[in-house]
């Protein structure tokens, strides 16, 4: 812990309130990690060289702050990882901006994103190794925070744009319960699926800033009941990844649940959805500048244009059901455990990875934390996710730092 | 109906299809009527000088849609009710919009909002008694449509601003379940809540629009099980309303239901949840330019901010466990029937109107529409509100469109 880059965001707002650290010197040590390191690692679309000091007596003073590029910024242009939008210049801060600055944190940048937050990945690489994805859609978040560029980050989830990402790249990674996060400013994806998720290094910071943000509390950290769910997507999941999920099960002394027989639909079911809600989404893009797309994100509007009304609705009706059930999924625990990830960073930046340990979860609306503790025998990190009841964040939070001591 | 303008939109659609009347004559004959009679309604932010003809293959080929300026055009600006966004020009079109064009829909114009789509209003006069208010936000989509200035318009609901102008104005207004229109591009209120939904002067033409923006089908009208429901706000509605309810509903055959005893705090759960993300969704211009806006806003602002996190939590859940017992609540009938608003447009321009008998279904995600037909003993239009199950939009617009013949 030698340079100020390296320091938890609630360390360094520690120290900086006890006059221990300057505001200016945090900066320009993420700055100096930025240009030493962003060439290989292409976390970032811009940065801020006008860093705005806001609110001394706010919780985040003196913090940056890393921004995937589909949050609008009054300061810096928004490109949404789209042609489309070179040089746009937002007029207003997207909400989960102006509430960081309103706390008195800084906006250090602008963080890579996949084209519209979709599966197209754009030039970050992983920064545990520059050879495979940081996964996506929010990687330059993710790599940020991973490579000690910022010790936070916003991302957004759509099917599994928050928590995968933090698998792969060793960090932190959040995705509250839908709607928790405001949405005002941010490129939408699909309306009943994205989520406002952040980055850390450690789930108290998650915790520091998420209290900064919108006055989530905490709640006791005791050795929680822990029910351990390989899901109805087992089959995908890689055997690295297997063999150390089991391993931390045992660890963690959790008990096996299975899921509702009816849960199985569900991955299917938010295919539809977010086929059917993202073509809408970018109707105006599709309308206007359909060459502009990549051809695989035009293929997915294309598909989604197509799907009949009633098909969509019976999706949305499955989730509906489902998210009924989940008292039973819980089978009495505190929180649910599954893999974060279907396995380590695949290798090579054509893909941002499987999506299938995500989008049940996001479908369902309830919130997942990803923590690092787990390796592959290749030596890349694996996140543990933790899933919690919808509206149980604080205590979901809670339980993922008591397994995130307990991986330690 | 002599003039072009007077034609619903389906049945304009239908004439320029078969060439009995041209696109370009319907245009000119609204821009007519608005400049005959906007001066004194006050429903136009701007109109569109330049009206792009697109997709003469689209169903809604040539029809004029008016637009509450919430809603980004790329070649009109886009206000949102507010000095703060003077002269703001996006860049791109909402996606509802995008959508109207796609179908081969005519953007005639903007339509004036109450100032972020919340409480405060703005200048627009009710067509029907101009000395009283259209209700909010969406005024001028309501009054506009009432007025015969444009067969269709956009609206957005939070608490009760698509249902409640439909019913001082006397046209059909429908805000679908949660999440049925995209919001990409829309300016938000309250995330959890935030409803895009349409008016038309019938029920067909609402599910024409549907139909063209979407797919939504049609499903089979015959003679509803209908529910009466006085709702637990029932001490707000005034006299000619209650009358004029309880008629209907001896009209329509209905039988009484009773809300269960724990949807008695749905209100104010509901005001919880607008004051906190209302705060939040407005946290830049509260944050960069707190004297734009309106003092009364403002003072909400500042409520919301002070809400405790656990109490907003809770009213959340409030709200998800009330869903959970939907089906209870409608005891067996296709649809429930309440007022559409506590009684006729209050006289003076200083207020919106009461939202008590519309906030209820918004934070239930229900589909709502009000349909004209009933009348205050002042002659002044009173709506019939239909209220279907989440997701049942296609039965709850085939009973609505049924009720309106019953009750003609």
């Amino acid at each position: 812990m030698s340079e100020p880059n390296q320091l938890g965001a609630k360390e360094a707002a520690r120290r900086i309130e006890r006059g221990e650290l300057d505001a200016q010197t945090l900066v320009a040590s993420c700055l100096e990690r930025i240009a030493a390191r962003d060439a290989e690692v292409r976390a970032w679309v811009c940065v801020n060289k006008e860093i705005e000091v806001s609110n001394p007596e706010g919780p985040l003073y003196g913090v940056p702050v890393g921004v995937k590029d589909i949050f609008d910024t009054a300061d810096l242009p928004t490109r949404h990882g789209s042609p489309i939008y070179a040089g746009n210049q937002p007029r207003a801060d997207s909400a989960p901006v102006a509430l960081t600055r309103m706390a008195g944190g800084t906006i250090l940048g602008k963080t890579v994103t996949a084209e519209f937050a979709t599966f197209v990945p754009r030039e970050t690489r992983n920064p545990r190794d520059l050879s495979r994805t940081p996964g996506g859609s929010s990687s330059g978040s993710a790599a940020a925070v991973a490579d000690c560029m910022v010790p936070l980050a916003f991302g957004t989830q759509t099917a599994g744009s928050v928590i995968r990402p933090g698998s792969y790249c060793g960090v932190v990674a959040y995705k509250p319960t839908y709607n928790t996060l405001p949405r005002a400013g941010v490129h939408p994806n699909a309306d009943s699926l994205d989520t406002v998720g952040v980055y850390a290094r450690s789930v108290e910071d998650v915790m520091f800033f998420m209290d900064a943000l919108i006055g989530l509390p905490s709640a006791p950290t005791e050795k929680p009941r822990i029910g351990m769910c390989r899901t109805w997507e087992w089959d995908q999941v890689q055997p690295e990844m297997a063999a150390a999920f089991e391993q931390a099960a045992r660890q963690l002394d959790a008990k096996e649940v299975r899921l509702p027989e009816s849960f199985r639909g569900l991955r299917g079911a938010h295919t539809k959805i977010i086929w059917f809600e993202g073509a809408r989404s970018l109707a105006d893009e599709y309308r206007r500048f359909p060459q502009k797309i990549d051809p695989a994100l035009r293929k997915r509007c294309e598909n989604g244009y197509a799907i009949p009304w009633p098909e969509y609705a019976a999706a949305l009706h499955e989730g509906r059901q489902a998210r009924a059930r989940l008292e039973e999924a819980f089978a009495g625990c505190d929180v649910l455990i599954a893999p974060a990830a279907t396995g380590e960073a695949p290798a090579g930046l054509s893909s941002t990875g499987n999506t299938a340990m995500n989008v049940v979860w996001t479908l369902l609306h309830v919130p997942c934390v990803s923590v690092p503790g787990m390796a592959s025998p290749s030596g890349l990190p694996l996140g543990l996710q933790i899933i919690g009841r919808l509206g149980d964040d604080p205590r979901t939070l809670a339980c993922a730092q008591w397994i995130e001591g307990a991986l330690r």
